[in-house]
């Protein structure tokens, strides 16, 4: 009755139509589908004080991967798109790069090229550009980067590219006494400066990669100091991992889109009582970018959904979020991101 | 005047003084010196709002070491009994062991002689005991282990010889907004399973000592396994690496007791605003142990406060708590520690 009051006076105080659904459903971006009920269905059987479902709120974790799952990730994941910014900057103090690849290709503006290296010129990559500073010192630089750089595809700031259903539900979750954790394949450090003010997560709820560093007194002040050695992917059998590492507890609603998303989705159903899992499936070339390869989508290298990883999301009960189908809209207004920040 | 209105009504429903001294007095297992002065003045700046030292809540976090900090490490830290207690239990299954350090000298009860191979021997210890099960199925071990187990001096429970002024500590920064984590250079898995209850410290807010693990599919369950590796050693420099990585906020105040403690404590003093920090001296042998090598107590291999750590402290500032003079009482009665444990 209180908030039918409540909806009554905002309607009268602001006739407008959009603050009566924002009021009545917390997911006002996600179409009425299946998809859309079967998160509702979880949410209301765990939260329900009495209900056989019921989780205590300590219990309600809930793990969401980043890229391709709370942000665009194509054509390239954003923090390969920092590395390379970084290396043009970088450039004036490495006059060797125009010699020795991945650095030559990049330079030259050649990123296919760049990668044609693999896995071992992406880890060149990271170190040259992501070791060598204190760890608040590459915050500054995360910082300064995500605020101005732009996407190569559409122009928008990065931050402008996260997706407004998944904030949604970030929220819904939070206001349902959830605690979300970010579990990336992407580097912790590169995330933490940002996450808070996107996402409503703060950063000791990231979870994700990360290269090994130094504790050091460096003219009598405390450092802590980036070096250029993996010390942890958070990828794959890594998700369930780095989840034990620093949740010590098992999800019971995990969240994601690619291969590299399997095992925390297992992990996560392995354990007692309801649980959740969800995979983002991105067939909106109109909205976003379409790419499997499962169900004929193009094939990409990097946030592969394979058929494989379909057919193992059928037979477990994994709800698969089409993005064209599931989601009335994909990204925040230009307007609604730039009034999220100025707060 | 609404509290005092609450605190009228329970000195006549409840007519006994302690009452009042709980209402009134947050930390009144402390003696009035200026350590608990400190501590006070500290926190009341940090939380007012409009003070110039305010700091918002996201950002009270502060990091608590376990062994001699929050708990008795004397005459060796608890997870050392947990350890020679385990393979006792595992002996049958490894008859090597009688033949082979340190593993007979503990069957012979020689703990000296155990002990006497130094970090290998407890590296060789720890490897033997915490690995090679599931981190579902160590979890329950500690449980068991701990909820009956005793102390070999005092005989009692190990979750009865933790600082009563400690947990009254805990509990008024966190009715203050603070966010308490444990930084212990003891296994991560080894405090989880208990300290919510003993500290009201969730698991994802310990930081610790960890060996490697594993993801697998077992018989279609998937499991974590722990490995006989070391993956991390959360002491000395490794506590800020350690807060960094799995907190990714500098602490605004910080607790210890050891020399392990020291690079924490620096790290903390190094971020900008107020900041505090406070090392506990073990001086009370009526009470606990006393035990240093500084200021004349005893030599100990294991949790060692060193002259040079004092010194220390004095030049930096760090509050340094007095067991014998500033703590009222060290442990809470047994009546009050099995009242809590039926909660």
């Amino acid at each position: 009755m209180r908030n039918r009051i409540i909806i009554f006076a905002l309607l009268v105080l602001f006739p407008c139509s959009s603050i009566l659904a924002e009021v009545s459903d917390p997911l006002s971006s996600w179409n009425n589908t299946p998809a859309k009920a079967a998160i509702v269905a979880f949410v209301e059987k765990v939260t329900t004080p009495g209900s056989p479902d019921f989780v205590p709120e300590a219990e309600r974790i809930a793990t969401f991967d980043n890229d391709g799952t709370l942000w665009s990730e194509q054509p390239l994941p954003v923090q390969l798109y920092f590395a390379l910014d970084r290396v043009k900057a970088l450039a004036p103090q490495h006059p060797e790069w125009k010699t020795i690849e991945p650095f030559a290709s990049i330079l030259k503006g050649d990123m296919k090229g760049a990668l044609a290296g693999g896995e071992h010129a992406i880890l060149e990559l990271v170190m040259a550009t992501h070791a060598g500073m204190t760890t608040t010192e590459f915050e500054q630089i995360v910082k300064d980067w995500i605020a101005t750089a732009r996407h190569p595809v559409t122009g928008k700031l990065y931050t402008q590219m996260v997706y407004e259903p998944m904030l949604e539900l970030l929220a819904y979750l939070r206001d349902k006494g959830f605690k979300n954790f970010i579990v990336s394949g992407g580097g912790i450090e590169f995330m933490r400066p940002w996450v808070t003010k996107s996402y409503g997560i703060p950063p000791e709820q990231v979870v994700g990669s990360s290269i090994k560093t130094k504790f050091e007194m460096r003219d009598g002040r405390p450092v802590i100091v980036r070096l250029p050695a993996i010390n942890f992917v958070d990828d794959k059998g890594g998700k369930p991992v780095g989840i034990n590492q620093h949740i010590g507890r098992r999800p019971i609603a995990a969240f994601g889109n690619s291969v590299g998303d399997q095992e925390m989705l297992q992990y996560t159903q392995g354990g007692n009582g309801q649980r959740f899992e969800l995979l983002v499936l991105h067939d909106d070339a109109a909205r976003e970018f379409a790419y499997g390869p499962a169900r004929g989508l193009p094939d990409v290298k990097l946030g592969a959904f394979t058929p494989a990883l379909d057919k193992l999301a059928e037979s477990n009960g994994w709800v698969v979020v089409s993005m064209k189908g599931d989601w009335k809209t994909v990204f925040p207004s230009d307007a609604a991101v730039s009034e999220k920040a100025s707060h």
